[in-house]
């Protein structure tokens, strides 16, 4: 028996699996944000006609879903698999979702690192040959977010310098075990990282040291220099922690020019108050499923290292004067298989 | 290219894992019970030591880890992947484990359903050749159960008689590539099953749809009548939610005398004051661990269908009216390739 196994941490895919279909719903401030043109959907209404912020991401989340397949042109009863997880409480954005849709379903905690956590996933049962199709889903809502870890909406709380803003959205990205790409060519799973972080306000330096874990982990691993990236994409420490992870591999040697942020990437962070940039599991997965892989479509990049960050604190971690273990899982697609 | 997929939702591994190793840990409660030959430690104190229920978690999975590991003759370094999950928000029973092991992670919701969608997990990657060494674990601990999902234990609030009790306890399987059973030999991933039961003190009610459809796929996939199996084992449908599944498939004109379930089996339900049986991930998790796969192991059976079961609601979701979202997840265990 063969293994797809490249050192210790990345499964190099046989038969890389084509990504079929992405799509991704956002709110209104993502869509007044310098990515709205590769939104599928902006909605001005952020309770998206719901009763409740929790309705609202479940009906995020059954929108970018049925818009994924619609690109990849297949039923939702095609699907093998279907992984989806969210932030909140025992993740209801997804069970409630996912539930009516006709698809095997495995739920997941990855926190903000979710989409590239299910990606991971949904690429190697295809490329092991358990299936034809998968999907990968995922999202966050400022509101529910807002009241489930820190405050009510209404009390208006102040924000520190090194928060970041939940983003309000949600992606889908459809996968194909045969198809034109792009292909997800290799996944790096992630071990847990915690360097002692304490303070929930600064989840970018938290993950930081995961990030950086995991990219050296994928160069060691595959022999690749950081440059056969045109962009290696964290998602989502923000400015402060996507420059901490820039330092840590300059003091390396390296200067990863090609670094940047998903939660940098979706706001203006002058113009928009966001402080550090944007978090929440959706955040990752609208810039994955419209600037990246859009761009990727259109010729603008060819190889992208899609570096999916979650803290995994919980407001009673915090409570109980625990610090913040953080992961980091990298997938790494290219236009060519 | 093959494919391992039999029908709709059943993979047929083509090299079927090993379980290397398999342990559990529990509460005073669970070993007071009728199973208490089959656990590994039987811990007096609830708090195993630590200062806070949600810690206590922890520390139970990484006695579960260690333990598994070591009649697995492995080291957590030697871990390809390993899968956790729990009940507690945002997974920290998991999360708050794993730190400091050095095992690329994977987190997991799928309530007590978690360790039966770790094994089908970890079984697909070592099957797909992209590792040879894997783990599946989880826990769920009373106390720390009932202050987030219920009332504060000082409380002692009145339980329904449709009421399951949440074990205390933690179980990890560690599957190899190679080995001498027993064997993980077909995965059948459920699909969200919700047929409008509201009340979250009758959750196997709600989860036994859930599982009829299951097993039912899991039998029409691979052809298999139950008889085929020395036991069908759901968990945690407890005493009621056994008793619909029979009556389910005896209106379909089958009879599983073979149907168990580790909600059932881990208490004395007259002689514990447990109502309708166990619940919770660490209790299909710690049978599984214990009696099931330790009576493979001394030829008692030789074939075992492993049914997880999980109810994907929330405290908020029950508060905003919503019904119980329900998943069950089969693996096939055999002591035969």
């Amino acid at each position: 028996m063969t293994t797809k196994k490249l050192g210790r941490q990345t499964a190099a895919l046989e038969n890389p699996p084509s990504i079929a279909g992405n799509a991704n719903v956002v709110g209104k401030k993502e869509g007044d944000g310098p990515l709205a043109d590769s939104f599928d959907l902006i909605e001005q209404d952020d309770t998206f006609g719901e009763k409740s912020w929790e309705k609202a991401e479940s009906a995020m989340q059954k929108l970018a879903l049925a818009s994924a397949l619609d690109k990849a042109k297949q039923s939702v009863s095609a699907l093998d698999y279907l992984f989806a997880g969210d932030l909140l409480n025992q993740c209801i954005g997804s069970g409630f979702a996912v539930r009516g849709q006709d698809a095997p379903f495995y739920g997941l905690y990855g926190a903000c690192s979710t989409m590239a956590e299910g990606l991971s996933l949904a690429s190697m049962l295809l490329d092991g040959g358990f299936g034809e199709w998968a999907g990968a889903m995922t999202s966050s809502h400022f509101c529910s977010a807002e009241r489930q870890y820190r405050t009510p909406l209404e009390y208006g709380g102040q924000r520190t310098p090194t928060a970041q803003w939940t983003v309000t959205g949600s992606g889908c990205v459809i996968l194909a075990r045969e198809g034109d790409g792009p292909y997800v060519t290799h996944v790096t799973t992630g071990k847990i990282v915690d360097k002692g972080i304490k303070d929930a306000n600064n989840m970018g330096a938290a993950m930081a040291p995961a990030a950086y874990a995991t990219i050296q982990a994928h160069l060691q691993d595959t022999g690749r220099r950081p440059s056969y990236y045109d962009l290696i994409v964290t998602g989502d420490l923000g400015k402060l922690g996507r420059e901490i992870v820039f330092d840590f591999f300059h003091k390396d040697g390296m200067d990863l020019n090609n670094l940047t942020d998903c939660g940098e990437l979706i706001y203006d962070l002058e113009g928009q108050d966001v402080h550090c940039g944007g978090s929440g599991c959706g955040c990752s997965a609208v810039v994955l499923t419209g600037l990246l892989l859009n761009g990727m479509r259109t010729g603008r990049w060819k190889n992208i290292l899609f570096c999916g960050t979650g803290a995994l604190l919980s407001p009673t971690s915090t409570q109980q004067g625990e610090s913040i273990p953080s992961i980091c899982h990298a997938v790494a697609i290219s236009t060519q298989k």
